[in-house]
């Protein structure tokens, strides 16, 4: 199934960058943990960080219910851009550096969640998308704790996917003059060690799904 | 000195994790990659990711004369946001699940450069920021290259940062039930062996800037 194509999403540079197959929209989604989610307040864009969450279609946010930004969300025009940085592209020429990376465009109309089973399962992707294996292991949301909470979809109907990878793209002559290096240093992203909070009890192992998280 | 203080740059949610230094504001732009940059296309947020640059209180980004984005972004309202994350927060209840990140986002309105010699300037910061050491490696832009390069300015006058460091936050009676692992999964960038380009010809080694590069 192809990603739409509509004048949001229809690359203008770099056009065989571009990926529209959904299954390279899910690829980029579900192996990032932040999102910068794009909002306009008062005629000017606010870009924030968060997590996020994928079911199906439908992308999940989710915020206090106390967060201006989420109130200001509510039935508004979102963007949200999910980027994994995978290399420095080093060339001859400072022009032709460049980045390897993964990126999703997501653009739509965010829409307030308030069915409880849907509330259920938007939270329980944002959760597995950050710590996956947290919402089988963790004490679950109580009813205060939703009330807090607000969770809102944007449906994966128009984004772009935007795909760069390999060496350098130098000019012939600068190849031809030789002398200076050129190709990638990879950029990769890893878990450390666990660290215990301070407040936890003695003779409680790290999880499996914490110990052997790999990224 | 000290970041401004305005109606958007005033925290609302978890304020004891704003910082109101400039220095924190350097620190947390002056060690990132990439930037999300959000701007306003027929009423609709857009975010996206890109390479950028500080010099003293200006930040620079920069993109092809051609790039619909940059012709939309002369003269008008922008948000730059540089996310670091630091680490996964496994809390007892999934309600206090976090992240540790820092985060700058910045607030303005973008200028068209069209001094040479701000110019100039602006393409070695952002070139130094993605890749230190190039501007005097690599072969510095021609006239042509120049003329075919967008260059915007965004003054470092608004802006917040936001860091959350430490373990969870759970709630008492989580830590008094016991039996859940509660902490820290540190979140850690790094850079790989460098893979030379297939046209890079032979007997010309990774030179030190590349080589030795730590993030």
């Amino acid at each position: 199934m192809s990603l739409s194509s509509t004048s949001r999403t229809r690359l203008t540079r770099h056009a065989e960058r571009g990926r529209t197959d959904r299954a390279d929209l899910y690829a980029v989604l579900d192996t990032g943990l932040v999102a910068h989610v794009g909002l306009v307040r008062d005629g000017a864009p606010v870009v924030l960080p968060m997590g996020y969450g994928r079911a199906g279609d439908t992308l999940y946010l989710h915020g206090s219910t106390g967060a201006g930004w989420a109130r200001a969300l509510h039935g508004a025009p979102v963007c949200v851009t999910v980027t994994h940085l995978d290399g420095i592209v080093y060339a001859r020429s400072v022009f032709d550096h460049s980045m390897n990376y993964r990126c999703a465009i997501v653009h739509g109309e965010s829409r307030l969640v308030t069915d409880p089973g849907e509330t259920d399962s938007a939270l329980k992707a944002i959760t597995e998308q950050l710590s996956p294996g947290s919402w089988s292991y963790a004490r679950l949301p109580t009813k205060r704790e939703l009330a807090a909470t607000t969770v809102l979809a944007v449906d994966l109907a128009e984004a772009s996917v935007k795909v760069r990878s390999g060496g350098p793209g130098d000019e012939p002559e600068d190849v031809a003059a030789g002398g200076r290096w050129a190709g990638v240093l990879p950029v990769q992203t890893s878990f450390g060690a666990p660290e215990p909070g301070l407040d936890l009890e003695t003779g409680v192992d790290v999880p499996a799904h914490i110990r052997d998280r790999r990224g």
